[in-house]
């Protein structure tokens, strides 16, 4: 039996080009949003909301009686609550609680997956690797990566969880991929001293700036949130996968 | 003084979210347009016009009373008269003689820097990797690495090159991108078993097939045909720049 494909997309402007419908999505937003996403359900959270915009956050978040949050430059946009940082969602702030957030780069990979009618879209970061893992494998679909970038541009960070991914599912799939290739390239190169090189990326210098380089070392622990977000079509939220 | 700066494109479909019309663009097609450029080139080649279709190059090769070259599936197309190998481009065939060469890859993105107003266009691949850098030292102007990758999509090969470039040049140029940085790692990696490495790549898969091991292994040996094709705008053709 063939095994199912696996394809690394670099940026959200080469989606197109892949086959969404028949696959997988995975949002992978490292710096921050599917960090936070992974951390605010593995605390506790009961369902997370993405939305693109500022003025539907606060909406939505009245409507369902949600917690709401979503940055610009590092500070909490005003008529939001909380920020974009996985720190902020401890147990005692989220558990049983709805999270509405709003994001630039992953909402936006996110709204063409489901543009592009992705059979089903989970999304991923280190804290939450093993179980992305672990789920690929057990559907036996084709998959997508999808990395999120930076107002599409190619992103260091995305691409090394992508690497991660690779790296660990590869014999389960079939990889006609470069940038498969090269992902699993970069991180088997820098899994050990991942810390130090994701200093080296234009992110971390934008981030640093606002003081988040704990928030960033986080961004980049495995499984420290391993807990599979899926996203549920009829009710627009990410909810765990048990 | 601020040193210019350096992007690399990892596709196509990404040229536009950079500043060409303030840039050189370097058109990066290592299997095998920008190979076959550069020796054709170096053996005597007067000029090269490289074009988007078949009936182009066979109308322009006879006002010209040029060479035709173009392959479609490891074939000479119909009409032509030369592949797109750079083996076949030795002195006694093409000194003194005007090649039209059509290509997929290269030439969309040539197109795209064209219709972007690029400052200048240059075109590069590991046989003459060392007359790019210099050019690029030379012009103290900002650059981006056009990798040509296969049907929009991102191809390992083209972003080794990128990196060869950007190893070697890095000194001289502010590098704020994430897609340079990789490069670099990449090539820096695999400098020095680069012909086993390109036996990985999807591309090596499509061409092995036509018997064309050797035809790669030239396209990636550096300095090889150390000559700096520049694009004439006026002509709509490469010249050599000395």
């Amino acid at each position: 039996m063939e095994k199912p494909q696996l394809h690394t997309i670099l940026t959200p402007k080469l989606l197109d080009l892949y086959d969404a419908e028949n696959s997988i999505v995975v949002i992978i937003d490292v710096f921050r949003a599917t960090s936070t996403i992974a951390t605010a359900l593995y605390n506790g959270a009961k369902e997370i909301y993405p939305v693109a915009d500022v003025q539907e956050c606060i909406l939505l978040g009245k409507n369902l009686n949600a917690i709401t949050a979503g940055e610009r430059d590092g500070k909490v946009i005003e008529g939001l609550q909380f920020g974009n940082s996985p720190t902020e969602y401890s147990q005692d702030v989220i558990e049983n609680k709805i999270l509405v957030i709003t994001t630039t780069n992953g909402t936006k990979m996110l709204q063409m997956a489901l543009d592009q009618n992705a059979d089903s879209i989970i999304t991923g970061s280190f804290p939450n690797l093993g179980a992305v893992c672990e789920y690929l494998i057990s559907q036996n679909k084709n998959v997508l990566l999808g990395c999120s970038g930076w107002k599409d541009r190619f992103n260091l960070e995305d691409v090394l969880f992508a690497g991660a991914v690779v790296s660990k599912v590869s014999e389960h799939f079939t990889i006609h991929c470069d940038s498969s290739l090269m992902a699993k390239e970069l991180y088997e190169l820098h899994q050990k001293d991942i810390k130090q090189f994701i200093r080296k990326t234009t992110h971390w210098h934008r981030l640093e700036a606002y003081g988040l380089e704990k928030d960033l070392e986080y961004c980049v622990t495995e499984n420290a949130a391993n807990v599979l977000p899926l996203y549920n079509k009829e009710k627009r939220a990410l909810l765990i996968h048990r």
